[in-house]
């Protein structure tokens, strides 16, 4: 079976957790969305199919007789059927609050950007981000690395120690690596404080079952999507 | 066994949304940081305790060997546990994608009140709480509440037809609760238009195995938390 997933096209966003997930565990599925010239109305018109379980946004993942959406929903229900995670229910629970807490910050990194529509264009809202971004790289950014810094220095290598990576794991790749690119001035300077989490980021990189997606051109760059670098909102 | 739930005391907050689950499951639990007086330092040192599942942030469960934290994550381990939701994967996941569609919910109407920094007071962020609520009443909140609607249309009675209520039936009552406490005005005019969430909220309400908590003092009101009442954020 064929996993279809749907996610705008051109951006990363959310739906590179997914992808990250299911090229890294060799799992065949079609990037719906992006195909046939990629164009919106796509996902546009899979949205307004009459399901009896609607997705509530993009992505959505759909397999067989399921449609299953928001991202870490998505990745546990990847995670158990391909062995993506622990089966064990203490470390396959584990897994997965790391992955809600990971979404946290993802939001947070988000709003940083657009903290009062994401219907509204940033410069609508330009004055409120410089406010909400000093709080993010102070406060909020330090407390979630020093969280995954704490973790990742009581296991060894990944974030569940025992297993190869989790899909946990990747998303944190994902995140650090859309934070390096929003915000080069502070991660920089962050970097020596949180060596582990770093290093995670440098070994997820290197991982060989994501080599040919991370050189394909299926590897979306950073742009105007949940990550973006407005050199007004970075500071050391 | 006993678990021990952990959330800060004096306010409903994410905590709730576990209570209401212990609770309408006869699930024996104690509330930690309420205990002997219940000030915050119960729960600041229980937090300082060197772990190596660490929670990210209260509301955590602690259950034999397990530390859960993240509230949709503690949810799908009690569901699992204590049949709060089906066995089956495509219903257990959907109910798990529905609480955390919740979650988002949560966050977005909690940001309406602080735009800015979550460690600010309301007054430092009121300007920006006052261009943010406005979008959240009229485009956002329709959207979720839409998307509860079309769900309970097709299904019967809660949200995942047969099946008794499931944690995601507690958490959806929770937060309309929340809303009515913090937008009226909004609440009561977009009542017509979301009948089948309206008789959620209702149909929760009445639960016969949540009669006894929902008139004790464990239940606390609203306050100063999550769901806040700002009258000059409110409009119909």
């Amino acid at each position: 079976m064929t996993y279809e997933l749907w996610y705008w096209n051109g951006i990363p966003g959310r739906g590179e957790f997914v992808r990250l997930a299911l090229e890294a565990g060799g799992i065949e599925y079609r990037d719906c969305a992006r195909e046939k010239g990629g164009e919106s109305s796509l996902l546009m018109n899979d949205l307004r199919k009459n399901r009896k379980y609607p997705p509530f946004a993009p992505p959505y993942l759909v397999a067989d007789d399921m449609v299953v959406s928001q991202t870490p929903a998505i990745l546990l229900f990847l995670g158990e059927r391909h062995g993506l995670a622990p089966e064990g229910t203490k470390a396959r629970i584990w897994v997965h609050q790391l992955q809600l807490t990971i979404a946290d910050l993802v939001v947070e990194a988000h709003d940083t950007h657009h903290p009062i529509a994401s219907g509204m264009y940033y410069e609508e809202q330009r004055d409120e981000a410089l406010r909400r971004a000093p709080d993010f790289r102070e406060n909020r950014l330090p407390k979630f690395l020093g969280y995954f810094e704490a973790v990742l220095t009581q296991h060894e290598g990944w974030l569940v120690e025992g297993h190869k990576w989790s899909y946990a794991d990747l998303s944190l790749f994902q995140v650090l690596d859309g934070l390096q690119f929003a915000f080069p001035q502070r991660m920089s300077h962050l970097a020596q404080h949180y060596q582990h989490v770093m290093a995670l980021h440098e070994r997820v990189a290197a991982l060989p079952e994501l080599q040919g997606y991370l050189s394909s051109d299926r590897r979306l760059p950073f742009g105007d999507g949940l990550f973006r670098h407005y050199p007004e909102l970075d500071a050391a």
